[in-house]
């Protein structure tokens, strides 16, 4: 008994993400994969230049991709769209009862639409109701965040009772954040690029918002000023953070080490399938996190913190944070937000549904 | 009519740079190569695994390593030696009337040594006089900053007049700064190391000492706070810096971006033949700098600033500092710190010796 | 109930990837960790400086490293020596009753011991009888190939039948091929070094005798002119190779395909633990095999052909191997071995004692 | 005195190499800039994604793009067009009587329009004659050759005279041969992609074309069997081939070193301004040539070979060459075939015409 679900965007980076970490999944089975124009009508093997390492799962191979403008079969949807698009196609597949996981940037910002990350806000998602009472539709659209934004706020939930109040961020992102094609290897062979667009102004909103207290249908943003610096470096996957952060409470390194090796999320987030056993690790080497080796800790999922160290310069602390981008940035993180939707019993009378066709 | 100079550590990554760029030199001509026991006696080209990526000098490629034990003709000595080796030797050196220009750390601390970057601390040079009363030696030592130190005094030196108070660096370094064999393709490729031994410690040391005013044989430290976290990326040559800075003053972007593009070293110091036109040039595009792209500006010796904007989170100003590690940072400084002690007259006799030579 | 096994040379690269490969093995435990003298005595996380990507087993970290010269007490010993100290260390374990499975070349060309592919050369596993009779070990050596030679014989192994008379092998290898620290980064960043120290000559002498007749303790080798270029590339893992090749006889496309699809070990070894489900695997795309995407077919077991097309300047055939060289050209391969040799008998009282320990 | 000449496709990746290597040039000056409809009307900087390593001119920066379909005063013009488009619009402005210099491949195989290599086949450039004969252009088409063609024929023109007869290469290309943005990151980051399209096809016919004979308006190609296969790795710059080949005549190692030691080309090219002091330099070392360290050989226009040694798998030899694939391999040759046209006199009325403009 599995839950019927669709991938919109299926054909790109993300979307082939979404297929590789859903085969095998406890509870969903890749059931639609949809696409622009371009592919429809197509095998999914066909519209796609697969660029994962792992081969495309079979039965994917051979759905015929469905028109964005189409008719969806199942109510979980799961969107790999470019924001452009998904402004659009989201809200129409929300307004006729699907519920939408999505990794685009459109909605984040919506003050009825939550950025979540269940260890973190689980309690967000109860946003869903007042899109349904204020909009008017059948389903709703939870997002992920930024992928940066992934890291930097699960390292800061276990602290945020120290009361952040001021925090510099300087990243050095991997490639795979850019989509495909995405960065030309003239690009970044041998070099840096210091500057990815829009991204620093996603850090300075998408924390604040997933960090904020939920009540009454509402999100009160944490209070805390940020800068942000990101980069592009030379690596495949995994996003590496250098967080200097200043709280409002004097705090120290044992509090913050205690308060980082006890995090859990709420129930029933940790007994979530795709949920890691721990969301935070925390590396005690001088030299660690790095991309390439902690990029697969959790199976993708935990955020790996590491070099704790005071910072005078901003009256704080210094410490660093790596997640793996594309796992827990995206994909990994829009999965386990379903797996949380169907927890919460969004997605009760979809599975009767299911259960009747098998 | 040339000076005859030799070179300590000739065979290892920066001593070969230092016969790269002496090669066709104006004034200085490498006379004499030294290395380690287990080199000398052999000729360079059979001592040496010449790295560069020009060829090896024929002249240079046909001398005779000498031991560090030995008596040396030339007066000016470029040391590329590891610091632990150049303690001693440099020592000994500078006591039997050598001049000393050294890229080790080892002496760079000691209150009567300067740490030259000619354009921003010319008048350090006058430490000299220190030594020779007080040590009794008939030469001197004269050090180039940390790799790293290089491009965040450059960038700091037409900013000094706002009283900087608080300094955030996080830098990401190249390969060539561990030397050769140095970094582990292993640990480099598709990955960052966030931490490189030492480094943090330096920069947290050198910067105040460099642009602190010079008065009766004295360098006292500029006051401000420093914390730094440095990063090993996967680039060739040239280390990459974010700096995020707190002035006690006001000042708004454009007293930033006039500071630095007026900035000139004081006389001699802009005529010396390593000098470049510019020692900061300031990119306003956004991408800008960049590694591959921007580490030969001004033959390797300038530094390039840009991504100028505020830093609220730290009540200041971020901006990026860039200059090659290889050349600027290292054997391009000491060759410009070499060329102003001849300026200064400290190796008139010297030049004489060789006039008659020749 | 489970086989103890100790590693010689642990504390190495293809040392820990014996580990990484053993932890969960359904057969053997690493149960003694053995090193030089500089490493004997320190806990096996002490003395290692861990390069892989998943963490290292905890049950291992824990034990303590015991030296070369000392006794052991597994009777199956896996050895990641290099090659100078191999020659010593494993004959005298091999004396004593251990069965040594080799990772060195030290005694691969030796006519009494065997290079063992389970796949391609089962048979030669009985060569062991010659050692134990000629040289007195009560034990023995099995040893495996160069990690090039690996995919080369497998991609041969299901031509034999057409009887190769020439032979042109171009590589491109990984730089985990060369241990650590291995290639400077200085070397490989940007760049191909078209030389590696002995494997031109390996490649010579090692397929040829893999894919040689076993008959009265004798292996005779195929009779093939082999010529060899081998290049170092900036990939992490995983050896691609271009292989040019005349038969004796006529073939046509198909005859290659339906040899390669049609492949299997002899029995016992598919059902092997360590055995893949497809030895060859096939790729008809224009543009695989590629190293990053098909390093881990087959859990890194399986070699990976592709792009088979008619060479007219050697009057054959061309076509693509690919084979993960730390994988399945090294420790992966050395298990597939000390799997055989359990199967075939060799360490059946050895089980009993274990199973008394236990 | 300086001759103009217009850049076809002036803003691609091969365009802005035209334009880095002329600036400065003898004789000719970069005074139009031409690009698709897209780039036309907008000045040259705003244009322009510049992308290599030095600032891009500062003249050539606020020249106004023109359109492809518009009338040019420069007679000599280089083509960086794309082949799709170079197939109408170099022949419109060859009827018009300019003369071309095309680094694409529309028109190399037609048998009136030379593949120039100067060194090699300076006489092919006769072939112009037939041009305007059977065609009725008033000016003419000239080619270089793809890339990876062009090492492969500087190695093997000095050895023409011992007859090949065939060849086996292996190439490993720079991601630069696939322009700009080319090859994504995501594809060759720690990996290598062992096809490019159509690379192979034309190592079959541009090489033996080249190294043919002239005479009577016709070029016999040189008959030899060829067998290709091409691989991207991740270098920047400069493509190594692995050439194995076989020759009618005996000869052994010192016959062919000496043919190469002693190779130039036929008068008046070693005295063209961009012809390399020696066309082809042998290195001995056991692992050159490698692409960093010397692809600059000869400012990017000397062909690099080594490693020479008999591969008996084909009866013949093997050796590896070496060229910086976006200069001589495209513009660096275009601009010495452009230097051999106005040498030959080609250009001689134009030069009047620039004397009497300045």
């Amino acid at each position: 008994m599995s839950i019927n679900v669709a991938i919109l965007g299926a054909t790109g980076a993300v979307g082939q993400r979404f297929i590789q970490l859903l085969e095998n999944h406890p509870w969903f089975t890749v059931a639609e994969v949809v696409a622009s124009e371009r592919s429809a009508g197509k095998t999914y093997i066909e519209a796609t230049n697969w660029v994962l390492t792992t081969d495309m799962p079979e039965r994917v191979a051979n759905l015929t991709v469905k028109p964005l403008d189409g008719i969806l079969d199942s109510t979980l949807v799961f969107s790999a769209l470019p924001s452009s698009v998904a402004k659009d196609v989201e809200a129409k597949f929300a307004a006729e009862g699907h519920y939408v996981c999505s990794n685009a940037s459109a909605y984040r910002m919506e003050p009825d639409v939550p950025i979540l990350l269940p260890e973190v806000n689980a309690g967000h998602i109860h946003l869903l109701a007042r899109q349904q009472e204020e909009r008017g539709w059948k389903g709703g659209i939870i997002t992920n965040s930024n992928c940066t934004s992934s890291p930097l706020v699960m390292a800061l939930a276990p602290l945020r009772k120290f009361q952040p109040e001021a925090l510099s961020v300087v990243s050095m992102q991997a490639i795979s954040g850019a989509g495909y094609p995405g960065v030309p290897s003239l690009d970044i062979m041998d070099n840096v690029i210091p500057f990815i667009k829009n991204e620093e102004e996603k850090l300075g909103l998408e924390p604040a918002k997933m960090l904020g207290a939920y009540a009454n249908g509402q999100v009160t943003p944490l209070s805390m000023t940020v800068s942000a610096a990101c980069n592009r470096v030379p690596v495949i996957d995994s996003h590496l953070i250098n967080v200097t952060i200043r709280f409002a409470q004097d705090v120290d390194k044992a509090d913050l080490y205690t308060a980082w090796e006890n995090f859990v999320g709420p129930d029933p987030v940790p007994s979530l399938p795709t949920a890691p056993e721990k969301p935070v690790i925390v590396r005690y080497e001088d030299n660690r996190p790095q991309p390439r080796r902690d990029r697969d800790a959790g199976g993708g999922m935990s955020t790996v913190v590491g070099r704790l160290r005071p910072a005078d310069a901003m009256g704080g602390w210094q410490f660093l944070a790596l997640a793996h981008n594309t796992i827990r940035g995206a994909a990994g993180c829009s999965i386990l937000n379903a797996e949380l939707l169907k927890a919460e019993g969004y997605l009760d009378s979809v599975t009767e549904v299911v259960a009747t066709k098998a």
